[in-house]
């Protein structure tokens, strides 16, 4: 089976092939229409400050599902999704530091694990196209821009560190209808946090992302910001939290909830 | 000072007069246009299930603000009010059990507690009678009706229960309308659970609500129910917490948030 028929599977299809080591790719264009999740892996000790983190930071840490620890079965984003074997590929940390890449995590589950599924601008990604906006970094081929900023999260408890965000050149006179499409999806990092001048965020340099495209932005274009889901994992990073398990970048949780669902209004 | 002018202050005066004392009355009609909060208390090792709870039941549980354990200062919805003593009234509970009803708890204020501060209704019923929506319990100066339900909550941890519901008849020709407006505050309990059936929710006799007033349904009217900010207390006193302290009925914290400030677009 080639790529492109395994990314219009079902998203319960594309998970069995996930679970049975038959797909280990990036799963962007997977399954379209269908929201994907970012996976944050914390102990239990950990579980109450991480939460309250997010809640306090909805726009780059939006929960769409969290387990009981222990539990590695979801219940909402995909009924009895295992989030040990059903993402293509995860990364451990230990301390902080990144220790290693895995494609299934059934060794290292532990009783005292709780998983934190967060929303994926996938999401809202697909929702501007459908709406004729036009998004560079996926014309292109690349990866969004993706800057850390100098505005601080809410803290909680052993969390804290600044919003990384991810960017956008968007076309002026596509601005407000941007702005009104994001705002629906508050579930995946929803609308944006700035608009128009990077240096607000402290952004010295828009040659310099600290990941993805290096951007063009043109004349009728200006840069929008968003809330990004890397903002939980950093966090988590910098609280050096004893052992922790993520996605791996662009390896994503795929729901078997259509991002429409998620939609306010 | 007359009730009528206490009533028009701004919250940060009326909240000062509830601290020295000298306002102990229901919040209700206070500070017009301003968010009020439902109140609660529990240890925190009851924190993490009941956070989740709320996180999974959004429309009963509308989280608006969560302490640091030991922390009784707010930070957003008020910075700097202190939550042992800026209600006008509060319930204690030991087991699950109704215990007494005080002034102020700052003798009972523990390094462990950690305080939850849930959307109240009373923001989008403003909403509402903006729109020129009618809203019958008002005009007739009743309490809303409020109904237990068989809807099983989502469970986390500990906590699990049915939802409890308030029930506002609609006139029909105002109804979509009415879901337009409320789905702009899911911070408040946002959009309808249920619209028109009673006998769908478990409700057998709707001449006897739980709570509140019994209504009076006219022919162009249709019920239609909400969650209702009581069910994580509810919650919790099945759940037979330790330790409990919420508002007392109707004596809600009165923010420095307007409403509209809480509104998703």
């Amino acid at each position: 089976m080639d790529k492109d028929e395994i990314r219009n599977l079902h998203p319960t299809e594309i998970r069995k092939l996930i679970r049975k080591g038959e797909f280990s790719s990036s799963t962007e264009g997977c399954a379209d229409g269908y929201a994907q999740a970012n996976l944050v892996i914390l102990p239990e000790k950990n579980a109450f400050d991480f939460l309250l983190f997010c809640h306090r930071n909805p726009k780059p840490c939006p929960v769409l599902e969290v387990t009981e620890p222990g539990d590695y079965n979801l219940k909402d984003l995909a009924e009895g999704a295992d989030v040990r074997t059903d993402l293509p590929r995860y990364r451990i940390y230990e301390k902080g530091e990144c220790v290693g890449d895995v494609e299934q995590i059934v060794d290292l589950w532990r009783d005292d694990l709780v998983a934190f599924m967060i929303g994926c601008s996938y999401s809202f990604e697909s929702a501007l196209l459908k709406a004729n906006i036009r998004l560079r970094h996926i014309e292109l081929g690349e990866i969004v821009s993706v800057y850390f900023t100098n505005q601080p999260c809410k803290p909680a408890g052993i969390f804290k560190g600044p919003m990384v965000t991810s960017m956008r050149p968007i076309r002026r006179d596509q601005l407000v209808r941007v702005i009104q499409i994001c705002s629906r999806f508050p579930a995946v990092h929803g609308a944006p946090v700035h608009v128009g001048d990077p240096g607000k965020l402290g952004i010295v340099d828009m040659d310099k992302p600290n990941f993805g495209w290096k951007p063009e932005i043109g004349a009728d274009e200006v840069p929008v910001f968003w809330g990004c889901g890397i903002t939980p994992q950093a966090v988590a990073m910098k609280a050096e939290v004893d052992f922790m398990i993520t996605h791996y970048p662009g390896h994503m949780f795929i729901t078997d909830r259509l991002s429409e669902e998620f939609a306010v209004l």
